[in-house]
């Protein structure tokens, strides 16, 4: 019988404090051993693999999903790179920020830690598993992970070679444990009490349904409506170029361009051949009025402004001014990433600064927005938040700080009574305990 | 008639993108302006905080409430040597973190700005207003503000100086808005689309309810349960020095140790004495039963260890080892401020990483939690939460951060077609835009 998910997530929160005060050398040893435990128990591990593939089959999932949900020894030697490169950077928790001291004798430190026990749900792809445990380790978290339906066999052998390494290392194995339903998810959102964040991957109708049905923080994103905006003082040459892979170099992704604006004053010049471009891509169009008058397309509603296709869908909006191309992406976006195209620092500056994204871009396509590719290691998400963490999370969304005041007996009766002087001085002196 | 709280919201936002491409300078010398100001409205100012408290005298507001609703000529040049030091802090925002270069030309920026639309719910303390006003303003942040009923002809006296020395300034005066009622309130907290993050100080109770009803991220506290823990190897007359400090020094406020926790090892030798002092403080003190065997007191119950008093009670508990100690802190308290008296190097380190608090502190007094006492300037509120900001909230708390991410062109295609490569280079420069 499997436990209750209130038991679950008490246990997740004493790993989290064992956790709190084991050595970045046992994290990091947990880290290499489970990059070679994975390949002692690739057998077990390929095998639920295969029989989670045959199940995906059988209920006709789509080719591109399938192959997503491959766990073999290529994937295998990736995580395992991944693993080895996690457990060489430095530890992100412990690390002293900063160093007052307050009145004589008094010091106070501001020092980094784990943020404590982590809800992730995620998509069906098996190596997220490992990802995520990783980081969460790394970081000092524990973890309550949700992972697709489709790979839950390959995901209960990678847990098992996960738990297995953290019991090699000294460590709790309950720092990793995964749920099983959608009603598991649902009875976690409601543990406020004993989980700290939520990370939600994957679809953007659960997403939203987490977002609204839960008191603990979530950092995520719902949707990534992402637009191009194809300025007066654009290199069109260039634009088209940007706003071509924005749009089709991955159709399925959250960076993927979603809506093109362009200034009317290049409209004419930009629209009709890079429509051809999208043409020969396959790309169908739908335009507001003043695109239509340009170039053969699907009239646009007021909804296609607000969504995210993730498909070979573009819709394109004729603007006559920066400032209402600002105001169309801040109304409609999703504050995920947002570019524009233009040869003019005023107007450059002016889109970075005011757009109100956690991706602003100048001449660069949107599918730049990736942990990996922002040189963070591995992401564990994307927020579109502005609290905490922004764009792609690394390890540093994964900790926060806390402040450590060490004294000899010091009140405050003393400090306003004179006894004692504030001095404020700031030492660089890292925290001895 | 007045205007209705979205529009207000609506108003706060376009102030805010204003405010996001305004120089630092200006703000700063808004900053200056309303020191200047305030003196040269000091008559209206004055006579509206008479109406004020003659109002509140009439409804029997209580001694110390009617003292804090004071606005006088010392308040005044406390708030004005105030605003002159926070225009002297430098800007928190705009500032590059890190620049990465990604590939040939690519440049990633991470830059810190300002969150967007505060809501700061406040107490009945007028220079509250200018504190709330002068931060946001500095940071770059638009706020809608609501005060306490009591002070409401204040706050509307201080808000016009406020929003002069903005206009005088060139910026927005909407940045600054005031709401009057709690039913504005309640609109306010359903704003998720206009309004980043609410921050709410004052009573507890309305703090819970704001926490409970909004789908905006909310930093504060609502309750300060903190907590002294005298363990084996504390000095003695230290602890008593300290855990008396920390009840007495003022009975009211967050940081005031509302349950004192006793090793068993040395509960004989310490509570008796430490029974009379606080006793000679006119404290109640309500001990569990080993403590009830040891000296006279009021029995505890199960709900005291939740109880914030603010008020000269002691919750008191023995436990038979620190780690009952680190566990009843968890349990119980509200990650707020909590205070460990040892010689005992072991003992304080893990008291210090084991215990989930804002602050965590060695034989010191809880009543140092405090913005000013920290070095942070002034304080917005003070967190217990984990996520984006923790303990006393200064400026940076106020603050978040972007992607810049500056390009000449580049696409995904290109990285993937290896006709382009990663780099990774990191560089100490400054965003140029």
């Amino acid at each position: 019988m499997r436990m209750d998910l209130r038991s679950m997530a008490i246990q997740s929160r004493n790993a989290y404090y064992d956790l709190s005060v084991s050595a970045p050398e046992s994290r990091n040893q947990a880290l290499l051993t489970l990059a070679d435990r994975l390949a002692a128990d690739r057998k077990e591990i390929f095998s639920a693999n295969r029989e989670d593939l045959i199940q995906a089959e059988q209920e006709g999932l789509s080719a591109p999903l399938l192959h997503r949900l491959i766990f073999g020894e290529e994937k295998l030697a990736q995580v395992q790179e991944g693993l080895r490169a996690l457990a060489a950077l430095p530890d992100p928790v412990g690390e002293t920020v900063f160093c007052h001291e307050i009145t004589e004798g008094l010091k106070l430190y501001r020092v980094t830690c784990p943020i404590g026990v982590l809800g992730v749900i995620f998509e069906s792809r098996p190596d997220a598993l490992i990802q995520i445990s990783s980081l969460a380790l790394k970081s000092g978290n524990a973890a309550l992970m949700k992972g697709g339906r489709e790979a839950l066999r390959t995901n209960q052998a990678l847990l098992r070679s996960v738990r297995s390494a953290l019991v090699q290392a000294g460590l709790p194995e309950d720092a990793v444990q995964l749920l099983e339903t959608r009603e598991d998810v649902a009875e976690m959102l409601k543990q406020d009490d004993l989980i700290d964040l939520i990370i939600p991957r994957g679809s953007n109708s659960f997403v939203r349904y987490i977002m609204e049905h839960s008191r603990i923080p979530v950092l995520g994103h719902a949707d990534g409506i992402c637009h191009v905006y194809v300025d007066a003082y654009a290199d069109l040459e260039m634009a088209k170029k940007v706003a071509l892979d924005s749009k089709v170099q991955n159709l399925s992704v959250c960076n993927a361009e979603e809506t093109l604006l362009v200034h009317e004053a290049v409209a004419e010049a930009f629209l009709p051949p890079f429509a051809g471009l999208l043409r020969d891509h396959g790309v169908e169009i739908r335009g507001d009025e003043a695109v239509q008058s340009l170039i053969s397309c699907v009239p646009a509603t007021e909804e296609d402004w607000r969504t995210e296709y993730l498909d070979a869908i573009l819709s394109i909006r004729i603007v006559p001014s920066l400032q209402e191309a600002i105001r169309h992406i801040n109304h409609y976006g999703s504050h995920h990433t947002d570019c524009i195209i233009t040869e003019d620092d005023r107007a450059a500056a002016e889109f970075l600064n005011r757009v109100d994204s956690a991706g602003v871009y100048r001449n660069v396509s949107t599918r730049f927005a990736d942990g990996f590719v922002y040189g963070l290691g591995a992401e564990v998400g994307i927020a579109t938040g502005k609290i905490h963490a922004r764009g792609p999370m690394g390890l540093d969304g994964l900790t926060t700080y806390k402040y450590k005041l060490l004294g000899q007996g010091q009140t405050m009766a003393e400090m306003k009574s004179g006894v004692r002087h504030y001095v404020h001085h700031v030492l660089s002196e890292k925290c001895p305990l």
